[in-house]
C-alpha cells in the first residue's frame, strides 16, 4: 500500500516523538511490503518563527493532499506570557481543524499493568479497561451565539445541534463499535436539555442499521461518576462536544500517565493524529519526552488506512517495551531510557516480531 | 437557642434515616441546652398517597415558616416505572427547590481512613481530602430557553447567567473560604464561554471584599482531572449549575460511599438540609440504610445555625463511629450495625461526650 503523510512536528517536544514515529511506520512499511512518503510541514510556534503564520497555505495545502497527518504538539511559552502577542500558535491548529472539518476528536482509554503505581486509581479499578470516547469537535455550545450585555449584567452562550451534525459523529461511533466489543455508551442530559434529547433521538434513529450494537444511554453527571467507579464498562462512548471535553479529559487521568495517550481526529477530509500530550517545552531537545502516545496515534493511523494487522504489531511493541521496563523518565525516574532509544527498541521489535511470524 | 424544623421523611429509606438525625439533634439540644421543635410534612411518593399531590400547599407553608428544613429522601418505583403517571414524587422536590429559591447546593467532600477499602482512589489520593463545592442551583442551561425544530433537525438550550445570579452564590462561597482554610476556586470554561467568562469577572471583582481569601481559577476539563489526581488542594470549589451537577457528582465517589455524605440548599428563605443518595426502595423498613448522610446533613444544619460547636460535636461522633466500626451494612456487609444502631450510639457519644467535656 502506498500511502502520504504531512508530518507537521510542531513546537517543543513535537519533533523529538514524531521522529520515533516515523522510525516506527518506517518499519512497518518495510517489513510489510507498503511504502509510506512524507512531506513536512510547518505549523504553531515553529510556523510563525519561520514564517509569521502559524498556519501557511502551504500546510492546509499539504495537509489536503495527504492520506494522513502525523502532528507532534503545539504552543512555547514565549506567547503564553506575552499577551499583546497577535498570532498565537495555537491558532495554528484551531485553524487546520476548521479548514479539515475534524468533526469528530477519537480518544481511546486502556489501562498497562506496568503503569497501576502511577494512576491514581485502585488496580482493582484498572483490570480491563479498554474504551474510546468519540467527542463531537466542531458543534454544541463552544461554537454557539456568545452574547455578553454592555454594562456586563448578563452573559450567555448558545448550545446547538442539527441532526446532521449528531448523525455523522454517530455513525464513525457505530462502525467503531462494531470492530469492538459491540457497545455503545451515548453520554447526554436528556432529562434536562432540548439538545441531549435531539443526540438521543437521533441515535436512537440510527441504531437499527447497527444492529449487532448495544446501545444504552448515560447522563453526564452519571458518567463523571462511572469513569472512576467501573470504567470497563464502557466500550465505545459517544458524546458532545463540551461532555466529551470533559469527561474525555477526566478519563485521561485514569491510566497513570497522559504521555502514553494517542488521538485521531476526522472528518470531511484528511483525518489527523496526535498525542494528547502538549508541547511541554521543558523536555524540549533533551530526547526524554515519551513518544508513546505519538507511537499509537501513528497505530490509529495505520487502522484508519485498513492496516489492522500493522496497527496490532506497533501496539504490541508498545506493550512489550512498557512491560520490560523501557520507558522514558516519566514513568520511570530513575532506570529510564531515552526518547531515541524507545523508538529504536519499538521499531526492533516491529522487524523481529514480524520476521518471526512469517 | 430555640429553633423550629420542618422534617419532609419523603420515600423509602427517607424516614429511617431522617429518624436518627432527630435522635442526634435531640440529644444535642438536650445537652447544649436549646429546644429544637419539629413539624412534620409530606413530600413525594408518600404526599401523593395521602394527598394526591407531591407537594401539599401546608408543606410549602410549613417550609417557610421554619428556621430549617431536614429532609429524607424522594421517589418511588411504582412512579418511575409508569411513563403515563401525571404526578411525579421528584416534581415535590423541584417546586419546593423554587419555591425557597434555593439558588446554592452545597456539598462537602471529605474521606475517611475507615472507607479507604471502598474508594476507588488510592489511599494517598484520599489523604487530607476535605472540601466543599458551592454550585449555583437554579440558573444556567439547565433553565435557559430550550428550543426544538418541528422536523427535529435542530435543537438548543442556551446557557445564561445575570451578574446577580453570580454575585449572591458568590457572596457565600467567600464567607465559607473565611471560616475554612481561606481558598476559592472557581471552576469554570473562560477560555471558550462568555457566561463563563461573566462569572470570572464577577468573581474577581468581588475578591478584595475578602482579602483573606486565595482565588484561583480552573477550567472545568481540568477540574474533571485535578478532582481524581489531587483532591486535597481543594478548599471551597465555586461552579455555575452544570458544571457543578457534573463535578459534584464526580467528587462524591472519592469517599468510598455515597451514604456517608451530606448536602444544603440555600437561598432566600429557608435552607434546607439532606443526604445526598436517593430513597434506595429496596432498603426501605429494613433498618439497614445508612443514616450518616442525613445525620451529617443535620450538623450542616447546626452549623447554618451558628451552632458550631454542636455540628462539631456530630461530626466527631460519625467519626468515633467510623473508626470503631460502627457501621452499616453498605460499609460492611459482615459486621455491620442496624440503622437506629448507629443513630443511638452517635446519640449516646453526644451526650457522654458533652458530659465529659463539662
Ligand atoms: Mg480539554
Ligand atoms: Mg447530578
Amino acid at each position: 500500500m502506498n500511502k502520504h503523510i504531512a508530518v507537521i512536528n510542531g513546537d517543543g517536544i513535537g519533533p523529538e516523538v514524531t521522529a520515533q514515529s516515523v522510525r516506527v511506520l518506517n518499519a512497518i512499511a518495510e517489513q510489510f511490503g507498503h511504502e509510506f512518503t512524507y512531506t513536512y510541514c510547518l505549523m504553531g510556534a515553529d510556523a510563525i518563527d519561520k514564517t509569521g503564520n502559524p498556519l501557511p497555505d502551504e500546510t492546509v495545502e499539504g495537509c489536503l493532499n495527504a492520506d494522513a497527518i502525523l502532528f507532534g504538539a503545539i504552543g512555547h511559552p514565549k506567547y503564553d506570557n506575552d499577551p499583546t502577542a497577535k498570532v498565537r500558535p495555537e491558532q495554528g491548529l484551531l485553524k487546520l481543524r476548521k479548514s479539515l472539518q475534524l468533526f469528530a476528536n477519537i480518544r481511546p482509554v486502556s489501562t498497562y499493568a506496568a503503569l497501576e503505581h502511577l494512576s491514581p486509581l485502585k488496580a482493582k479499578q484498572l483490570e480491563n479497561v479498554d474504551f474510546v470516547i468519540y467527542r463531537e469537535l466542531t458543534g454544541g455550545i463552544y461554537f454557539g451565539e456568545k452574547k455578553v450585555a454592555e454594562d456586563y449584567s448578563e452573559a450567555s452562550d448558545l448550545c446547538v445541534y442539527t441532526k446532521t451534525e449528531i448523525e455523522r459523529i454517530s455513525h464513525l461511533a457505530f462502525k467503531a463499535a462494531q470492530q469492538r466489543r459491540k457497545k455503545l455508551t451515548l453520554v447526554d442530559k436528556a432529562n434536562v436539555l432540548e439538545s441531549s434529547r435531539l443526540w438521543r433521538k437521533v441515535v436512537q434513529e440510527i441504531a437499527p442499521q447497527y444492529s449487532d450494537v448495544v446501545v444504552d444511554f448515560l447522563f453526564v453527571d452519571n458518567a463523571a461518576m462511572q469513569i472512576i467507579l467501573n470504567p470497563k464498562q464502557f466500550d465505545v462512548v459517544l458524546t458532545e462536544n463540551m461532555f466529551g471535553d470533559i469527561i474525555s479529559d477526566e478519563a485521561s487521568v485514569i491510566s497513570g500517565s497522559l504521555g502514553l495517550l494517542p488521538s485521531a481526529s476526522v472528518g470531511a477530509a484528511t483525518a489527523l493524529f496526535e498525542p494528547i500530550h502538549g508541547s511541554y517545552p521543558q523536555a524540549a531537545g533533551k530526547d526524554i519526552a515519551n513518544p508513546t502516545g505519538s507511537i499509537l496515534s501513528a497505530a490509529m493511523m495505520l487502522d484508519h488506512f485498513g492496516l489492522h494487522k500493522e496497527a496490532e504489531v506497533v501496539r504490541a511493541g508498545v506493550n512489550w517495551a512498557l512491560a520490560n521496563g523501557f520507558v522514558t523518565k516519566d514513568i520511570d525516574p530513575v532506570n529510564y531510557y531515552f526518547t531515541s532509544t524507545i523508538g529504536e527498541l519499538i521499531s526492533d521489535f516491529v522487524h523481529n516480531r514480524v520476521a518471526t511470524d512469517v
